[in-house]
């Protein structure tokens, strides 16, 4: 197993900017870059095509800060004219994306609780209603909210290695994955694939992922990028109006139904979550990651 | 083709108690039973794993004692604490259950009508949405609402055996499966290959059942209960309070459906079974099935 | 590639009538068939199958026309108690059916935009509502609207020929194929497939269009009519009543929601081929198809 390349962060510059890097080939195209502390943006506006790049050691999980960042840059990116699509990836060896940050759900307040939450919702919101288009180029494990942000891309690849799992395994922890989790899964690999691993909190490992349409493709690690470049102008090769309608259509009964009930989701993660007897679950389960690291 | 041995029924109490086998091998765990004239319970206090044996010669029909029975002991089961997943199997060679009694069906008056599908739906309701870990072992034919049955279950395990068939083939008695039936399916097999099925009123042998999805699994006859077993340690290793949540949360739209038409569905019945034409399509079917035999 | 024989139209009536035919084999049942400028129509009596030609040079396309004509033939049909099932296929070689057919799309009158759209839903409508049972022999490519007249049949049997290809590809004309294109197409292919396909306006080649379940079974060419026959049989063996039951039941909240939602559906299509975008879209396609024959 060889882990990925981390990028050069250092190098990179802090916000917009046009961001020129020596390349041992022929000249790349003109590529404006932003960093902040939790994600790595970079746009080739010769493709249209940006990278968002998860650095948040040592497990990119989702925490308030991360969620912030994440739909602030992907506001931008929907703004800028220039921007097509958006391939989602991490920066860090063997992990896409860990999940929802733990510490975010325990011991805090109801305020805290109602923030962080409404922050999940948000990302969940502008990911799936995106109006460019998002491929996740899964490269390495990403359980629950990781792999949340994998189902709300139109397209997924993931490195072909049996030691990266996804899946939405939130039963394992004691906790439910809320509805619209639920949905975007069922959307996906449909009701009775969805109904069994959810109910077992199953973890796939890619080649399973992949035989269940949990992910779409496979590719060996060193593949990754190009592969997702490849499947990306595929889809940028179609009229942007016509696909967006299309996908806004297969899309909007689902993303209405969170719309509909954002508050009310809200207020039960908070009466969920400040069970005693689920507080005791995730301190239990944050001991134990302690102890396995 | 081997036949799976029968329990010697007549050593079992007729009532909850602590029944104690003799066992070739080592002791067995304290063991409570209960049985009647339709269906053997037997909990196994040390793992919460019930088992629920069907033994209704000639061929498990469910006729109004039965799912009465079967009520009245999913309702203990459910409410006993010990009890945490129960397993459904058949006493009767070759058979699991022959689906509803046609013979409660026929000459009736309609107020047997009324109390005999009410009965049916009770079944449905309770077993969709038991808060118990359900698993289906297989070990003969299901048709109909014997697929049901099985449809109703978290796992379903199936003897490999091309003999042995399974699905809902109402439709070739000329009878129309009810919504809540067609919901289960679809929710299990998806919308075209329920379409199809039901169309057609597939009877499925084994081994194409599981290329279906209507199965999960198969297994050699003699390992049946040993797998069912096996499966169900494997779902009660996760905390019950999330597992429930999430069959809940997958269940509830199909549930509500039925709970809210739940009378309109009882007369629809009526009104369909008590057509001149359809008493025919099954006294005809029942003369069929006496010269089969 | 051998092209499949066009039948000698010319000797068929051109209205309701016996037609005798001379075959060389033994005697065929009596045979009453109609035709007309798109269609031919052909019912066996003895097998209760009528057969629905599609015979509009070039490539089938759905215009206004066509699409009268087949509403008026499938009614008459429907209404004809000696028919039970109806196949449809293609009497031009390598095409099954073009789909809408963009000169009624282009450049025309808001009154005839909205005449064309009435008529195209009333096709859907009528098909995917049909008390016979409808299977289309797929004998070449089925594009857009072609695929949709495909997938309105209880059964799709296609010519095994990777030459031949079946998709709703509205998207790669800048297009948007209506919701209720798009929930047949769910209801047949699943929610991810759909999803994907829709978005880049695919068209799969036969054995593709196979695995996706697109189409429900490949044939060699020689043998369409035979298998397409040979299933309807399969079919017929059902008992009509609870067999039409049973499909209602299955399209009726599809079918529900075209009919609430008619007029409404018109206005859009007609708001949305009005766009000058649109109609330059469509345009260049039409050029481009000029350009390629």
């Amino acid at each position: 197993f060889v882990p990925p390349g981390v990028l050069p962060l250092s190098r990179q510059p802090l916000a917009w900017g046009r961001a020129r890097r020596q390349p041992p080939g022929p000249p790349l195209a003109p590529c404006r870059a932003f960093s902040n502390n939790k994600i790595l943006v970079e746009l080739d506006e010769s493709s249209g095509v940006a990278t968002m790049k998860f650095k948040s050691p040592p497990v990119n999980s989702l925490n308030l800060d991360f969620l912030t960042e994440f739909c602030i840059s992907l506001e931008k990116l929907e703004n800028d004219r220039a921007c097509r699509g958006v391939i989602l990836t991490s920066a860090i060896p063997k992990i896409f994306s860990s999940g929802l940050d733990i510490t975010e759900m325990c011991g805090k307040s109801t305020e805290h609780y109602a923030e962080f939450w409404r922050a999940v919702q948000e990302l969940w919101l502008r990911m799936y209603s995106s109006n460019m288009v998002t491929i996740a180029a899964v490269n390495g494990s990403s359980p629950a909210g990781g792999c949340l942000i994998a189902l709300t891309c139109d397209y997924r690849i993931m490195v072909d290695n049996p030691k990266f799992s996804i899946g939405l395994n939130e039963a394992q922890l004691g906790i439910v994955a809320p509805f619209w989790f639920k949905d975007t899964f069922v959307n996906t690999v449909g009701h009775r694939v969805a109904e069994r691993s959810l109910q077992l909190g199953f973890l796939y490992p890619a080649p399973e992922a992949h035989r269940f349409g949990l992910v779409d493709e496979l590719v060996p690690e060193e593949k990754l990028q190009e592969k997702a470049a490849a499947v990306m102008a595929q889809w940028l090769a179609l009229p942007d109006h016509a696909r967006q309608l299309t996908k806004s259509m297969m899309r909007k009964a689902v993303l209405d139904r969170l719309v509909a009930h954002r508050e009310e989701d809200i207020q039960n993660f908070i009466s969920f979550i400040s069970k005693e007897s689920i507080q005791k679950s995730l301190r239990m389960y944050m001991e134990m990651l302690k102890k396995k690291s």
